[in-house]
Formats: C-alpha cells, sequence, structure tokens
C-alpha cells in the first residue's frame, strides 16, 4: 500500500477521516507510524495528498488530510481481455488498475469455460476490492471502468466497431501480424485472448472489424505478463 | 505447458522417451491426445522439435521424438533482483524463465527480512522446478543462469564492476533517473529492489560502480509487474 485510499464513508468532516479495517492495520503494522506522523492518501475518484496522524489506539487512527495533488493520467487504454480463470482474476484485475489502464471489458471467449461466469470473484464487490488494491499499489484514486459482456459475437459485431472508431485496434496473438510495437501515441483498444488463444473464428471476428494482428515473439507469455508486457511497450 | 520439457533421464533410447509424472497428466488430461498426434517437445538446454506418440495408457505415455530446432534466443540480459518474499519467488523465477531472460543473480538488500533465505521455496528442486515451469509455458529449453549472493557489499563491491563491463547497468528505482528506455540494442545489467524499494545508501552503490537510475513515471508496481514491464520495454 503505497497510498491509502478513502471512500466517502470514512469521512467525518470534509478533512477528517477515521479508519478502523485493514488501512488502519496497514499503518499500524507496516507504516508503524505515531500521531504526527504522516502517510500518503487519496479518495477515491479524486485527489490525492497527505493524512497527518491525529492519535492511533488499539482499535482505530484518525486523520487529517489535505487533498490537493491530482493523480496520475490514465493510460489512453482500453484492454478486451477473456474472462481468466478464477484464481487469476484477482491478479488480473489488480494489474489492470496498478497498470493505469483505463477501460477493462471482459468478454466470453470458446475457450472460456462456463463455469468460470459463476465465480464469487466476479462479484461487484470483490471486483471493486481488486481494482482499489491495484490503485494502493501504484499511487492511484482513478478505477478503471470494468464491464462484462457474456456473448461474443454481438459484442464483436455490434459494439466493436463504434469501439474502436478513432483508436488503434490490436489483437494479440501468436504467430500473427507483426512484433507489438513500442510507444504508440494514440489511443488504443487491446485484445487479449484466454489461456490457450483465441480460435481462429474469433481472431478473424476481430480482423474484419480493423484489429491489427500484434504478438511478442517466439515465446508464448501467460495471459498475466502478456497484459503487462503488451500495456508495457505501448506506453512509456 | 506449450512445450513438454524432456530430461536425459527420460529417454529409453535416443529418440523414444516415457513420461508418467504430470507431463503424461497434461498430455492425457489436457491435450487428450491419442496414438499418433504430436506434442511440441524439447531437451533440456537442447534442441526442440515434435513428439509422436506411440502409445498413452492408464500409467505412461510413450514419445517417439524428434528434435531438430533451436530454441529461441536468451535476451541479453542479467537480472539482479533483491530476494523476494517466500510466496512470490515460484512467480517470479517462473517469469524470468518465461521471458527468456538470461541470468538471475538474487541478493540481499536491507529490506529482505533474514527469514526469506530459510525459505523451501529456494531448495535446488524447487528452483529447477519454478525455471522450468517457466520454459514449458514460453517454448523454450534453455535454462536461465540463477545464482545467489547472500552478503550485499562484498558483491556490489566486489563482483559488480566485472559484471557491467561492456553492459549497460540499469537500477530500477522510483523518483530517479530517467524513464525506462525503449528497445536498448545493447547487452544489459537491470537491478531490481524488494517491496519497498532499495535504500539510498544501496542505490548509491550501485550508482557509484556505474549504473543508471530509470524509473516507470508516477506509478509504483509490484516488483513481479516492474520485472516483466521492464524486461519488455527493454527488448523487441
Amino acid at each position: 500500500m503505497n497510498l491509502i485510499l478513502l471512500y466517502d464513508t470514512d469521512f467525518i468532516t470534509a478533512t477528517s477521516v477515521t479508519l478502523s479495517d485493514d488501512r488502519y492495520q496497514h499503518i499500524r503494522n507496516i507504516h508503524q507510524s505515531k500521531a504526527g506522523d504522516s502517510v500518503r492518501v487519496g479518495k477515491l475518484n479524486g485527489l490525492m495528498g497527505t493524512g497527518i496522524i491525529q492519535s492511533i489506539d488499539q482499535h482505530a487512527v484518525k486523520l487529517t488530510v489535505e487533498l490537493d495533488q491530482q493523480p496520475p493520467a490514465k493510460l489512453p487504454l482500453t484492454i478486451i481481455l477473456a474472462l481468466p480463470r478464477p484464481k487469476m482474476i484477482r491478479r488480473l484485475f489488480r494489474s489492470v488498475a496498478e497498470l493505469g489502464v483505463e477501460e477493462l471489458i471482459v468478454i466470453n471467449s470458446y475457450k472460456v469455460e462456463k463455469s468460470f461466469w459463476l465465480s464469487p470473484a466476479l462479484d461487484e464487490q470483490k471486483v471493486q476490492f481488486y481494482l482499489a488494491s491495484g490503485l494502493q499499489q501504484a499511487k492511484d484514486t482513478q478505477l478503471p471502468k470494468v464491464t462484462f459482456k457474456r456473448l461474443f459475437k454481438p459484442f464483436v459485431e455490434d459494439e466493436l466497431p463504434r469501439l474502436i472508431k478513432d483508436c488503434r485496434g490490436l489483437i494479440a496473438h501468436p504467430g500473427i501480424g507483426q512484433p507489438c510495437p513500442h510507444t504508440i501515441e494514440s489511443r488504443s483498444v487491446l485484445a487479449i485472448g484466454p489461456e490457450g488463444g483465441f480460435t481462429d473464428y474469433e481472431v478473424g471476428k476481430f480482423i474484419d472489424v480493423g484489429f491489427e494482428g500484434i504478438h511478442l515473439g517466439e515465446r508464448i507469455l501467460r495471459v498475466e505478463n502478456a497484459l503487462t508486457a503488451i500495456t508495457s511497450k505501448l506506453y512509456q
């Protein structure tokens, strides 16, 4: 936690908050902070700044906060991600927030097992928690927008053409297209398949709409490494 | 597993192998392969090629293998990594192998807890297993060289100057130096700190030897994302 994320409900007055959950535990046990110390704070989807510890005891910490800094700009990037297996959801969603991706669209794909859609990891509260933990790591306050599209064909046929208007559409798939470009200036939409990859039919649907195939060379990376690797190549 | 890694002890003759462990399970249950099917194979630190299934039953699979392809070239990159907390060791070592890093040197650092050095995850067999799983993901056969340096000062003072001869030395640290460069041509040595970062003293020691500070912008990434992000920026 490089930043303590604050919610509306934490505020007692406009400039003071009381925390008694894992954020309090972190300030007490990891930072080992005492009254007078300062911690980095930020308001969800708002400004960042400093919290001065007024008091800290065995139950809670009281902070006076001054929020005066803009969070870092989001990357102009929408990631379209085939729903990962449940044990990977937490890590991938956290990474999306941590890397500063603006929007995540989770889609179905032939190789996504139907049962994955029933995972408790997709509960709205859990998703928000994973995203918040990425923001707290990265020192950011702006949640990425996350949506779920359970029907592949209506999504790629009806929504995708509008989505890549004025954007560069990129689909990561081993062995097709060009090596992943570095440091592009434009807004982009990046599609990443499931473990085992998109099917040829699915890749074709993206290409039909105007996506360019990109690859990472001879090595096949796991989805979480591919996501971080491509995002990092595309933007400084 | 995009490639089944074969060891000397698997070979019955020069061209035939029998597998009955997790590799057999993978061929049987994930690939659902039958006699006559082919799977991608590679010999540890050797050539890659194809294995044709001669027979598969409830206990083992017999393959005839033809090894005729070079594995992908390693990245000309040595990573110096402060020993991560035990639960991260597996993922980080696997990623190092998956990304094609040539050499990994694991070092001590002020913020590495002493107990981390006692982790069973550092057993030689475990380390080899993590690296092999990265190779099997990436379709590679060449193990990265991995060494451990438990004394920081002798390492940076006595070994580091020789190590970065004819190399570009880079130390990743928030807020110092230049943004991480993209697509460098040269061989490089990249130092990555522990959670919480290197201390100023430690950063100074690297700088003294000729390392350049690099950063990833305003966001602070977790070690595993920083490792993948920087490696991907540096090499195509």
